[in-house]
C-alpha cells in the first residue's frame, strides 16, 4: 500500500471520527438550552435545534459548501467524509444566534434565516477564511489564524445574534421598571449534560480541525490540540467558579459552565500553536470575561437567556487577539484585520438579511404567546406536561 | 506490516469505533422511550431496555453468533471485534417490539421473548440474508440487497411488533367509544435526547456495516454511507414539519424526530449504492410514511404509543424496495422476494413464540396495574417520585 | 513509512478515541448521581462533579503525571495522547468518593482533597502499580495484575470513600431509632442515562489501556478486552435482575444496573486474560456481590447513598483477586498482595488528608443546610426550580 493511500484512509476515518464528535453538539444545543429555558418554551427550543441541524445541514450540502470551496474535490481523503466534517460546524453558527433568542423567536422565520445563513452568510464567511477566498488580491484579504472557528464559528454566530437580539428585542417583561426580572433555569441536569456534550465535540471540533492525522507531527499536533482545547475549557470552570465563591459564597453551576465553554470557544482560533501551559492563561481569561460580560449585555438589555453573547462573541473576539498575543509567528494586526472584517460583513449582512425577513414573517411571538409559552403555540407539545408548575 | 496486517488492525479498529456508536443506541432507544410514555411507565420502560440489551446480548453470545454465522472465524479483522458489531444490532429488534407494547407489557414474558429472538428467531433471519445461508439453493433463497438491515432488522423487528399487538391488544382505556385517547409524551427533553442519539448511532450501523474502511475505495464507501445516511434522516424531519406546519400551523416535534427515523430506516438498506441527491427523495417518503401511516395503525385500533410500526416496519419495507426501484443493478424483484420471505418467518415465528409464551406467562398488565403504572407493579421504582402530578 | 510511524500513528488515534470514550463517564457519573438523589441536592451533585473533572485534571497536568510517570516521554505513541488518557482516569477516584458522600459533602473542603487526591495520592499508587514504581526492590514493591485498575482505581476511590463517611458520618435522619430511612432516587431516566454512558466509557477505559492497537495480536487484545468488559456489565445486570425479582417479584432498576456496574469494576483487572466465558461468571459474581453488601454497609451505618462502596470497593477487591484465581500465569498472592498494599496506603492517607481537611474546613454540611438541601445553600441554584414537589 502506498503511503497516500495509507494517508487517505487514516485521514478519512479520523474526519469520520471527528465529525461523530461534532454531532453530539447537537444533543449538546439542545439539552443545553431546554434546561436553560423556563418549561413553558423548552419543546420550543427543542423544535429549533432539530430543525437547525436539519435544515442547515441540507442547505449546505445543496448550496452551501460549493460556496464555500468552490469545487467539490480533495485528494487527501474522502470528500464524503471531508463534506461531512464541515457539514458538522454549519449548524453551530445558527445555534448559538438561536439559543441567544429563544422564548421569544418563532421557528418559520428563524428557520427562513437558517437557509440564509447555511447557504450564503456562513459560507462566505468560510469562503474568506478557510475556503476558497474570494477575497484574495483585494485590500480585505484576511490573513487570520483560527484554526477551528473562533471567529468563522463563534464570532459568526454571535454577530448574527446580535443583530437579531437587536431588531427582535427583549423577551416581555424582561426588562422593567429599571430591573432585570431573573428567569431562573428550568433543568439544571440537562444544562450540565448538555455543556459536557458540547466539550466533548469540541475534541472533533478542534482536533479534526488540525485535518490530518496520518503523520508523526500530525499525530502529536492533533493530540496537542485536544489537550489544549480540554485544558482551557479547565481553566475557563474554574475561574468562573473562583469568582462566583468570592463574590457570592455560592459555586453557580451555570456559571461555571458558561465558563468552561468560554475558555473552549476562546481557545479555538489556536489549540495546535501553544505550548501546554498558555491555554491555562487564555481559559482563565475566556472564563472570567463570561462572567463579567454576562451583566453588561443586560446593561444594554440586549437580552440573551442562555449567556451566548458572552460566551461565543466575546470569547471569539478574545480568543483570536490571543493568537497574535502568544504566538510570535501570527501577526496580532493579521488578527485583528480578521476580526473586523468577519464582524462587518457577519453583522451587516444579518442585520439586513433579518432585518428583511423580519417585515415578511415577524421573528418576535406576540406578547400572550411569550406569557403563556411558545410550546403551546408553535410546537403544540408542552414539554412536561404531566409536572405540576410551581411557578 | 504486510497489507493483510494493515487492513486486519485498521478494519478491527474501525468496528469498535462502529459498535461504539451502535451501543449508544441503548440510551437512546431508553431515552426515547422513556421521553414517550406517560410518566407511571417510565421506570418500567427504562427496565425493559436496559434488560433486553443485557439478556439480547449475552444470548447472542451463547446461542444466536453461531445460529446466524455458523462458526467463529473471521480472516479479516479480529472475530471480537465482528462479534461486538454484530451484537450491537441484535437488541435493537427487540427495542422496536418492545417500545410499540410499551404501557401494557410486562417484563418477564418480554425476556422469555427476548431470549427467542436473540437466540433463534434473528440469527435465523441473519442467516437467510447475511450469514451463512441456510436456505442456498431452495426456492426460498434471497438474493435481497439489504446493507444494514431495513428488512433484516427494522422490518423484522416490526413483524414481530405486529405480531405482539395482535395478540396483546392495545392499552386500557386508548380506544372507547370510538374514539382515540390522545396520550401525550411525558418529557420531550428525552425524546429529542434519545432520537439524537439513535441518530448518531446510525452512522454506526450503515456505516459498519461496509465492513471494511481498509482500503481508499472503501474508506470512500464508508464516508458516503454515513454521508447518505445523515441525509435521508434530515429529509424525513424536514418533511414531517413541512406536513405538520401545513395541517396544523404547528411543528410537533414528536412528529418530526419519528420523521427523521423513518428516513433512516428508509436508507438503511443502500445507503452504499446511491448518489448524494437520492437520499434527499428516500428520506422524504420515509418521513412522510411516518405521519400518514401513524393514524393509518390507530384506525385499526394497532396501539403502538411510540410510533414504532410506522417507523421501523412501513420504512423498513419502502427502503428494502428503494434499493430496487433507484439503483439499476440491484433487481426489484429479489428486493420483494427478501421483504415477503422474511416477513413470513419473522412474523409467523414471532406470532406463534408470542402465543405460546402468553399462554403460559401472560404478556399483558392486568387493567388495574396499568391504571396505577407499570413502574409500581414491575419495578418497585417510581421514575420521578418527588414531582407532583398535574394529571 | 517505517513500521514505527505507522505504530505511532495509530496508537494516538486508538488512545484518542479511548480518552473521549472515558470522557463521556464526566456526564455519565454527573447523570448517575443526579439522579440517585434527591431534587433537593442535584445541583450540588452536578457542580462536584464538573468541579471535580475541573480541578482534578488541571492539577494532574501541573503535578500528578509528573509523580506518576516520573517523566513527560513516550516512545510509543503522541506524548500529549499518553497524557490525555491517564488524565482521563483521574477524576474517576474522586467521583467514586464524592458520590459515596453526596447529600452532605460540602463543595470548597471537597476541592481541596480533590487537589490532594489527583496531585498526589492516586499518582503514588499509580507510580506503584503502572508506573514509575517508586517502590521497586522493597519489601512493599507490588507485582499485581490490574490492567485497567479494578484496585488503582476502583478500590482506590473506594478506600478513600470510606475514610470520608467514617469521619463524615451519615446524612441527618437516615438512620433514626433504629431504622433506615429509605430514600428515592428523584430521577431514574437520569439514573440509567448516566450508567449505560458509563458502561460506553468502560470500553475506553478498559480496551485502551491495552496501550496499542497497531499490531495483530493487539489488535485482538483490545478487541476481546472490550467483549469480555461488556459481558460482565451484562452478567451482573442479569444477576442482579434475578436476585431483585426472586426476593420481591421486583425488578428494581437502580439495583440492575448497579448490577451491571459491579460486574465492569470487577473485570477490570484482567478482560484481556480471560476466554469470552468467563467474564459471565465474573460479573455474575461482581453483580451479585453489590445486591448483598448494599445493607451490610447500612448495618454498619455507612451511609453511602449511591452504592459506590459495594460498586468500587467491593468489586475493587474482587476484581483484582478474580485475575489469581483464573488465570493460571497470575499469582494469587500477588495480587493480596498489591490490593493490601493499596488499601492500607489509600485508606490512611485519604484518611489523614480528610481528617486534617475537615479540621480547618468542615466536610460536613450543618443539619438544617441537609435539610433545606445543599442546593440552595452551595449552589445557589436549584435543579428544577419550577416543578412543585410531592414530598
Amino acid at each position: 500500500m502506498s503511503e497516500a493511500d495509507f494517508k487517505y484512509i487514516i485521514d478519512t476515518f479520523f474526519a469520520l471520527f471527528a465529525m461523530v464528535l461534532i454531532i453530539f453538539m447537537v444533543p449538546g444545543f439542545a439539552m443545553l438550552e431546554a434546561g436553560l429555558v423556563r418549561t413553558k418554551n423548552v419543546s420550543s427550543v427543542l423544535t429549533v435545534n432539530t430543525m437547525i441541524y436539519a435544515v442547515a445541514s441540507i442547505v449546505f450540502l445543496l448550496i452551501g459548501y460549493t460556496v464555500a470551496f468552490g469545487s467539490w474535490e480533495n485528494a487527501s481523503m474522502s470528500i464524503w467524509a471531508a463534506f461531512l466534517f464541515q457539514m458538522a460546524f454549519v449548524g453551530k453558527t445558527i445555534n448559538i444566534m438561536s439559543g441567544g433568542v429563544s422564548e421569544r423567536v418563532k421557528i418559520i422565520p428563524l428557520m427562513i434565516f437558517t437557509v440564509a445563513m447555511a447557504g450564503v452568510i456562513y459560507p462566505l464567511v468560510v469562503n474568506i477564511s478557510w475556503g476558497a477566498d474570494l477575497l484574495d488580491g483585494t485590500f480585505l484579504d484576511i490573513n487570520m489564524y483560527d484554526l477551528a472557528g473562533s471567529t468563522v464559528i463563534h464570532s459568526t454566530g454571535g454577530w448574527a445574534l446580535l443583530a437579531a437580539i437587536i431588531i427582535m428585542g427583549p423577551r416581555k417583561g424582561r426588562y422593567k421598571d429599571g430591573k432585570i426580572k431573573v428567569v431562573p433555569a428550568s433543568n439544571i441536569p440537562l444544562v450540565v449534560l448538555g455543556a459536557l456534550l458540547l466539550w466533548i465535540g469540541w475534541f472533533g471540533f478542534n482536533g479534526g480541525s488540525v485535518g490530518s492525522i496520518s503523520s508523526v507531527e500530525n499525530a502529536d499536533t492533533v493530540a496537542k490540540t485536544i489537550m489544549n482545547t480540554n485544558t482551557a475549557g479547565l481553566a475557563g470552570a474554574i475561574i468562573a467558579a473562583i469568582i462566583m465563591y468570592f463574590r457570592y459564597k455560592l459555586l453557580d453551576i451555570t456559571m461555571i459552565l458558561n465558563g468552561a465553554l468560554g475558555g473552549l470557544v476562546a481557545i479555538t482560533a489556536g489549540p495546535d500553536l501553544y505550548d501546554i501551559y498558555t491555554p491555562i492563561l487564555i481559559g482563565a481569561i475566556g472564563g472570567a470575561l463570561v462572567v463579567f460580560a454576562v451583566p453588561v449585555f443586560d446593561k444594554f438589555k440586549l437580552d440573551d437567556p442562555v449567556g451566548a453573547l458572552s460566551v461565543h462573541l466575546v470569547n471569539g473576539i478574545w480568543g483570536t487577539l490571543a493568537v497574535g498575543i502568544f504566538v510570535d509567528s501570527v501577526s496580532i494586526m493579521d488578527q485583528l484585520k480578521g476580526i473586523v472584517v468577519v464582524a462587518l460583513f457577519a453583522f451587516i449582512v444579518s442585520y439586513i438579511v433579518i432585518f428583511v425577513i423580519n417585515k415578511i414573517v415577524p421573528f418576535r411571538a406576540d406578547d400572550d404567546v411569550q406569557v403563556e409559552g411558545l410550546d403551546v403555540n408553535e410546537v403544540g407539545v408542552e414539554a412536561y406536561p404531566e409536572f405540576k408548575r410551581a411557578i
